[in-house]
């Protein structure tokens, strides 16, 4: 469970790294390439550094996962996952799409989530049994009575295996094609939160950058599961589906061809 | 020739349009899918409307080329072309990073442009023989000494024929993958200019698409061309490159598979 306290917290940590990665946007860094072949900037460094040195000061026994800085007391039920950067390449682009991600995972399942956009400051949080809201007030996701009226977004195609490509190529067809928004990130599923875009469908996801997303997804109403229409826990595969209108599921995993 | 009280009445039309935004950003409006299968908002009729207005006002001699209301005094060597929102998607998905887009073309060629982003308030304006300015401010391009550190942008996979869609690809596997961001449409041609992103691979742009583009990005020392190289005009084929260091356009071609 995620106490008010803890969702507290959340939003002090989103306000430090707001402050630790606002100076630096647009700035002048040099980014480097990480195994992964993702991109790291000191402002993803910066922003978990400050989030760290607070939970560790705050709540000395949960864990710790974060994607620049690795993971403390991996035992820990609790575990507060971390993403300082969520698009870095949009960071890196000067666009104010990428988000900080906040969440807190019990037991493997994410219990609470928050998105932050720290140049338009504009902050999705939610927590489970809690309403979403979007800089303070309570959103709802949309209603979305046919595929082919969906807003539908990902970051990139490059994101999927060719096996994949296929799958989301189905869902693609059945939407207008003009409604489909690439790039984006985490900022797409704040938008969901928010009903403004009724798909996200992504693949190759890891737990930071999936983890905050499920709570305020489900926290406005809508779902959130991997590509068999299971909930995201600590150990899915990586494929995400975030769908505005539950009503839509089956239509969804139908035009993906994901129905056996 | 584009002058000073040209640019001035410019700057008035992209604030009159971001006053017609503005509020219905994140609306309760219907869209439309015109023939082209684009779609058109509320917004993008009240934004064209006001500029139109304010243009045949201040300039009844001038011709006026508007996505959404037309065409008027085809014949005036100097004409007004207005996108009132670039990136209709993004605007429909919440994103604030579509923009409004106003020209001023003469004989064919454009010689003013102005890309605004009413939400974010972010403004790139440029002139022939006058340097771009972002929010009043001068911007320069970045300088890219190889195309693998380059960052590439492009709106949508879906804009290209598949034989335009290879061309692209070779491009794509000519910078790290993770340095190429979707979407965006002509905001990401503002962040060419402020040497953010390096390059902009596009085709089936219309002249409303690319007119204000090309003075922004030239006036901060990138260039933009069609796909061969040569200067964007009326009668140009809609395919377009923004190249933020033009040392590198022979490198580009060359990559795309384009040189002959």
């Amino acid at each position: 469970m995620a106490t008010r306290s803890d969702l507290d917290l959340a939003h002090r940590l989103a306000d430090l790294a707001g402050e630790a990665i606002r100076p630096l946007f647009r700035g002048d860094w040099d980014e480097e390439q990480k195994s992964d072949k993702s991109f790291v900037t000191e402002a993803d460094r910066a922003a978990e550094a400050v989030m760290r040195q607070l939970i560790e000061a705050e709540r000395p026994d949960d864990g710790i996962i974060g994607e620049e800085y690795g993971i403390r007391n991996e035992q820990a039920g609790r575990q507060w996952v971390l993403d300082p950067i969520d698009g870095t390449t949009s960071f890196i682009a000067g666009r104010p799409i990428f988000g900080t991600l906040i969440a807190l995972v019990q037991d493997g399942f994410p219990v609470l989530g928050i998105i932050d956009q720290p140049i338009g400051r504009e902050r999705w949080a939610g927590r489970t049994g809690e309403g979403t809201t979007f800089n303070g007030k309570p959103v709802t996701t949309a209603r979305c009575r046919e595929l082919a009226n969906a807003v539908l977004a990902t970051t990139t195609p490059h994101q999927f295996s060719d096996h994949e490509a296929d799958h989301f190529m189905g869902l693609a067809k059945a939407v207008a094609e003009r409604k489909i928004i690439y790039g984006g990130d985490c900022y797409n599923y704040g938008l969901v939160a928010s009903g403004h875009v009724d798909l996200v469908c992504e693949a190759g996801l890891k737990l930071h950058d999936f983890a905050a997303l499920a709570p305020v997804v489900e926290g406005a109403g809508g779902m959130m599961c991997d590509w068999r229409g299971e909930p995201l826990h600590a150990e899915s595969d990586g494929t995400a589906l975030a769908i505005g209108d539950p009503a839509r599921l089956e239509d969804v995993l139908e035009a993906m061809d994901l129905r056996h």
